[in-house]
């Protein structure tokens, strides 16, 4: 649907799951493809959408550049980080070719955000404080599997910080722990972490980020600057308010507690800024070396938990954090 | 796109443009038909949009509910209030045939305000403030053909005022005039209005007109009550908050401009409603009946702004406007 | 306290309860006074506060002049349209030196968006909705004493009118009844009403008042132009925001309830206005002639809502109400 | 003033200069006091306000409490850790005599958040967000004895997190930098800095200071629990609120800029909760003992900072910081 909304045509689809792929075709006017081959070489296609399990996506994105067309590749980059390094040197000089879906980069509201920085509109940036809360942890069996908080859930933090910053931070250190649930402790990861960085120009970012939040996503970003300071806060489902009784004062309607009515926008425009980029031949503008910066990041902050140290980065990653 | 996000299909399309009627039809799956009666005789055709000009509403309401179809007509019922008196006699029982497209009744800030009083949540409602500013006066060549202010552009307020107060008003007094531009004023029609009403339990209303707001769409409804007050306010595109110099303060990003963003989602609860409608045999929620109240209300107001008068009204629309 | 505030100092208290002057005066470093004449005539005495009864307000106002000196007197000026001609006869072109106390002119939200006019902020004023709802009706046994809602409490907000739209209303229209308390009506008083005004070129203003609000004093001035609008809203008493579980999303802290609390800062600097004003021999920003006229406004509106009929104004407050 | 209004009285004063003491004493109605023994031994003085100094605090307090009086003493206690140490073992078990002036824990947005998590409202606190940025830097002849930013500016902050987490910290790690004016950095200070701290059972905080921050105050307190969040929001002046043009949207009041508009309530409220004590013979709610523990806290950061290495604590203060 987004994919059509963007001015461009589903060809075709494949899927591991014959009959799962057959579906989606057929529903969306699509043929279904017999193999990865034929979909990825179908002379219509011109950019391939890799919706698949993290393990996957380095050999099918090389696949994709390989055959001379666009990849728009789900977070993260690679399970690993020498995973990433890996697929960045096969890259060479079509890093660009490779869209990473850093969805966030493309909300209305941070987004809008960046725009106004850009513009000049607070100044130079000085202070970023991202806070980013889920409605509810994931399910317990999924925590084994994940990464870790720092490379599942703040991955995408990670990567706004570089993004705000217009900066490569210099210095990163984390703190965390386990205080919602016991039993993520219990399986090795933790639920709340707050992460601060420094860039060589001495501006300060800090990542607030909870498994939880009880009255749905709580997902902000303030930029402080020179001249001012701007923020892209939470909105209301509505513009409804409600004055009670005494002390009750007024309050907003809920907030957004399911991910595609907070994110929905988000995905629409990223697929229509892909679908752009295919058509004019451009490079993405979030790419294959911004995933293996966001891990790079996600490494030193999961490495500076688990050793509680300080950790210096540095914009070439070249570190070895075995 | 809205017919089939309701879970029902467009099945056929007429226009007395038939390449327009193809276009359309071709579009979205469907056929066109070769005349109004092969259209509303289609066997799959369970309901019927009547989106055509005003002076049409009355004869293809009738032909659709004839039919034994529902039909969805755009507001207003018809060009004047006689004729709305003679649908209604021709409808009889039939009424709730007729789904009348106020969809400001499906807002979801306004709808919500709606429900929430329902639930008893600012107790018994005694005032109710409506403001709708639009952000620009239409084309002036439309002002002569418009019907004037009170028939055009307040007749959803008027029906919001009937929708809220659960109470019919019985006294109406109209002020207006015109005071942006002085050229709606030579072609006979006034620019800005505020009109009260009162209930016989004395729930007072007030609607605050104005064909212009430099800001974009200015649309809210408040509604006092003995234990509190909701307001449906505007929501602003995005959750962007600006803090600028000493003396600048907070801004919140720009108010929406353009209808569909400000009005979309009614359109599509509205769709889906009349789909529901129709799938259950169930009456409207919003009736033929409603379409002439909310015609007599429009009538009372321009009289009463053309002869300064208040206007006592009844609730069984006999009053003669001639 | 708030005359030393202003750099004045209380030179003397006269009370017909000869105790209670001198306990005031002995409070703030004052001598209590034998004689009303003794009061005024103090050498030391530039200025005169009258706080008494409303059928005193005259008679005192003219001795105060009459000494030479400068009065601020509550307000009304007087208790009917008549003492009200007189006492403006009686001033002659010493008018200026009845500075009358509409507090709402010195609230910093009132005042700020005045100014901003003023400046040009939102061009050509063409829109006024104040509404004003008190937290509590009066104690009943001082409704039949009042002189009834228009002249009680909507006077107030008929100055603020005059004051906003810098032109004098030409029309004005009242609706109201009893809805909150019956035994107010058996009282023969409302306790809710909209009055709707216009002015020569086509200004609106729409005033709502309530006797009871849930939530506290809800008291807002929503000023509408050609480039903009300005509203002095409702101000919580803190900056506290909560935000609960799931559907409960965000609310500020209470409102103010509390008489002082709401309009403590207003009293601050009409006082200081007022001393300013004697300091520098100047007439006052809001005089005898203000009282008159919004006075003027009550009775029309008294007249309106009795005979249900719009009442024509002029601004030379020549008509009979009698 | 605030003392009077707090139900006590100004008995004496006592200054070095001794014209100052004089001029202070005839403006509230006190005796200047020949010397500091007098005013202390004042029979009718209970409590002492030590508005002095940093170096001479330890010393007045102690002969304040010495005289079994009841000693108001601004913060911080002590220039150096040492000292502050010094004066808990000369107080021993008479630390709650000694009220510190911790001002920002009487603000009523910051105390109203306080207590509401005290209530229970957002069940148990987890993460804590305390932003708190002046409008400019101070005189530069002032960084160099300042103690620096983080005994100077963020000692407040710090007190506020263990006041706010009910538990004391035991780890913590500081960043910052100098971005706003390089000047200050060369007189070997930092203008922006970044702390991130966790207690025993893994709640966080983070504090965010800047120097300067263009719009005004910027002084927050966001605190996250397990129910919900509450914050201490930024208050405007007043509650105006301006639409401005296309893509301008509503804009809020000015913040408050000048040090008494912002916090001149809280201190209103601190002398009242210490006459309180006074009155009633009762330990302060803030002692001498939260002195030396925020004193330790800037000590921590201090290092942490200069060190680049996070700062394992413990809340018996044996550390050794030399």
């Amino acid at each position: 649907v987004a994919i059509k909304a963007a001015g461009a045509k589903l060809v075709t689809v494949y899927d591991v799951a014959e009959s799962a792929a057959a579906e989606v075709a057929s529903q969306y006017g699509a043929v279904a493809a017999a193999s990865l081959d034929e979909a990825i070489g179908h002379p219509e296609v011109e950019g391939v959408v890799i919706a698949t399990s993290t393990p996957t996506h380095v050999e099918l994105t090389l696949r994709v550049v390989d055959a001379g067309k666009m990849a728009l590749c789900e977070k993260p980059l690679a399970p690993t980080y020498a995973e990433c390094v890996h697929c960045i040197e096969q890259l060479g000089d079509r890093v660009g070719k490779v869209f990473l879906a850093f969805n966030r980069r493309f909300d209305p509201g941070h987004r809008g955000v960046w725009d106004r920085i850009a513009e000049g509109q607070i100044g130079a940036i000085e202070q970023l404080t991202i806070t980013c809360r889920d409605p509810h942890p994931p399910p317990l069996d999924y925590i084994p599997v994940s990464g870790g908080l720092f490379r599942d859930m703040m991955i995408h933090d990670l990567d706004m910080v570089r993004w705000f910053l217009a900066e490569e931070p210099v210095l990163l250190y984390a703190q965390g722990g386990c205080i919602i649930d016991p039993e993520i402790g219990r399986l090795g990861d933790i639920d709340s972490a707050m992460v601060t960085m420094r860039t060589a120009s001495n501006r300060l970012a800090v990542i607030v980020n909870s498994r939880r939040a009880a009255f749905g996503f709580d997902q902000r970003v303030e930029a402080f600057g020179s001249e001012g300071m701007l923020i892209s806060d939470n909105l209301p489902a509505t513009g409804i308010k409600r004055f009670g009784g005494v002390g009750q004062s007024m309050a907003l309607d809920r907030w957004r507690t399911f991910y595609l009515e907070r994110y929905g926008d988000s995905y629409r425009n990223e697929i229509e800024a892909f679908v752009t980029c295919v058509e004019q031949s451009r490079d993405a503008p979030v790419t294959a070396r911004d995933g293996l910066f966001a891990s790079y990041l996600a490494e030193a902050a999961t490495y500076s938990y688990a050793n509680n140290v300080p950790v210096a980065l540095n914009d070439r990653a070249e570190i070895d954090w075995t």
